[in-house]
């Protein structure tokens, strides 16, 4: 049985073979396993539903995956997002899936280190895997988008989800009304994409509207917006069944997950029948399926 | 290369594209990669033992393992243990292995979401696969269990792994004497199963077994028991060299693990002759791939 | 479906066909999955990038990689270390690849469990793969190493990627310089390999090198040396753009990471013509493949 304890000792010729065999190994395709590329999985913020997502959709193609999560890694030691990503990008990984606090770190990556990059949500900018999974969603119920309106409703301001699915929708020919505190929505968002209108009043947005997206809270957003508390919040924002059933009675209802209960929605509408929460997870795993397979040909 | 950094900018025909990808994707079976089936460990507790040990077992099988823990996870962010297992359950693994701190958890789940649920300890109820183990790891020496004594020594009232292995060693006809302080020792435990006898007395309740396993012993547990600390503890109720010699000299000893030295036994027992300890662990891997192939079939 | 959900009302025949079952599936060659062998890492210390070389290395020759890290772990239930690798090594696995805070842990282990041990860093001992690199990475610029120099720069005294560079590079036949504050020199460092010598001034260190490895240094190191902080550090012993043309105009600078730009040496140095830091990183998974390779064959 052979240890690599130390170099002390180790004769001469044997590291010399050892650089040998390495010059050879060094010298094959670096991206691929027998069995498939390898993704890394890069999250600088916890986010265990998208990676796990990321991780069986690279699996189902037959990638291998190795996470490198913020905690316990370098970062803790100083090193700068730059140097580590070019660290890893070193490595020769086929694809890297980054999640990051800080808007633009995904396109600054690419635009600095030579291998494929997918957003996986940085800060409140874009979160496209997410905003691609809804409109699966959506089409598999409707077909197209044309000519459909979809509410996006809570807190706009700090959505990644929002936005994205806002340039999702309104490419795919959809209309979207975005709805929340006038101190979460943020100035000028209508003029973000066409075909987007804003609206404070959750019963004026709701009117006819084919889908609603309810936004996850953050209760320490809510300081200063002029809503107390959650309930506060509930009764004016929260998506229920008399609401659904007074504005838009066949709309079907989204949620990026993870819910609160309570807050942005019922219990009877998250679990009701025009919820299409869980298939968005599902579908999550074809989208992104097809996301890898698109970086990587 | 390609990267997807948002979804702004992207043309819609592109998004199409990628839509319409995803759509023949989600047409495939879902349960295998090229490779095999995968399993997923949803752990609330940590237990890198019991987790490595089916992930080993899954990888022997040829199937793939995603690690899901509480730790980073939307359960600090307030989602419902049901809306976390919905959620993974609908990514499709083929079976999830749960750990949870609440007795129940996996049967509240296994009513509820259509996956095959492996028990990997719930609360204080059941730790099928240690159970399982053990009744392996006997057999491996002494053929059927029938006839066969075995003592279980500790705190019996907080284990999970006295429960499980009274059901099955019972079950395969074997008797068992549960023996602990009395304060550890449940109310009516006996009557649990047959052939269970209780005992405070651990000379008594070595007295002629075949086995002794004795149970980890968390410190706070003799909080208001009468015995002030671990050394009163493993004067009372230590599995030693001398006690065995006396009583029972041809027991085999087990023991789940982690291991108190000193204190549940000693190390010349855990280390001796008669100690099966590492066959448990080393049998584990083989009983864990034996209950995947039992679920996934 | 199936579910294993607890013992307890599992008919006998049942429990006796799961451990049929496991028993015909331990007699199988235990190393190898279907698609190759399980190689652990064991990393008692956090270290995303050794830890992610070693996994890519692994899976690029079709291995599979279990981690099993400290943190959430039975050492935090007071296993000992031994213990914890006894436990792991039952599971078989084809290799364990360690590190860990303590010198000599992975000899420690290597005598007592009898699984092949790669050490992943110890202490302040050795960190073979990364004097396996660094020497790969020179050998790719220079060929063989005979009769060059190189400086090695910075703390020495705590640094297990010193003490291995200092065998591995005399070994290949090169001459080693060590220089820092005299409180990071250890005392007799010279004698530790032949064409060693030692060095508390860094242009004399630097004069006509053919390569300078500059070490990681840690803040707290600095307490009690003479250098009330890390500009100190960085004016004496930084390796700077003004420095390499003084005196070493053609040398290749080297560094293990994670950088602490402005303090080991300059963002100019570290990201101009001479650095081979990124190659250092690339040509580690090969040299982990072939170490990986040689202690699995």
């Amino acid at each position: 049985m052979k240890h690599l304890l130390g170099i002390e000792g180790l004769p001469a010729a044997e590291l010399e073979r050892l650089l040998e065999s390495a010059a050879q190994l060094k010298s094959q395709p670096p991206r691929l396993t027998p069995t498939g590329a390898i993704v890394v999985n890069l999250f600088f913020e916890a986010s265990t539903r998208t990676r796990v997502s990321f991780e069986i959709a690279a699996l189902r193609l037959g990638h291998q995956v190795v996470n490198w999560t913020a905690q316990g890694s370098s970062q803790e030691k100083g090193e700068t997002l730059l140097d580590t990503a070019h660290n890893l990008a070193a490595m020769k990984p086929a694809a890297i899936v980054v999640r990051h606090a800080a808007s633009g770190a995904p396109a600054y990556l690419a635009a600095r280190v030579g291998v494929p990059i997918v957003n996986a949500g940085d800060g409140a900018h874009e979160h496209p895997s997410q905003a691609l999974l809804d409109a699966f969603t959506l089409r598999q119920h409707w077909g197209p988008l044309t000519g459909r309106t979809i509410a996006i409703v809570g807190d706009i301001a700090h959505s990644r989800v929002a936005r994205s699915a806002l340039h999702c929708f309104t490419a795919l020919g959809a209309r979207v009304r975005v709805c929340g505190p006038s101190g979460l929505l943020p100035a000028g968002i209508e003029t973000l994409a066409p075909a987007v209108t804003r609206h404070t009043d959750l019963d004026e947005a709701l009117a006819g509207v084919d889908a609603v997206m309810a936004l996850r809270l953050q209760r320490e957003r809510l300081d200063g917006v002029g809503l107390p508390g959650l309930r506060d919040y509930h009764r004016r924002y929260g998506v229920t069944r008399a609401r659904l059933d007074a504005r838009a009675p066949r709309a079907l209802v989204l949620h990026p997950g993870p819910l609160n209960r309570g807050v942005e929605l019922t219990s009877e509408v998250a679990d009701g029948p025009e919820s299409v929460i869980l298939e968005q997870v599902e579908s999550g795993v074809a989208v992104r399926m097809a996301i890898l397979k698109w970086v990587l040909a």
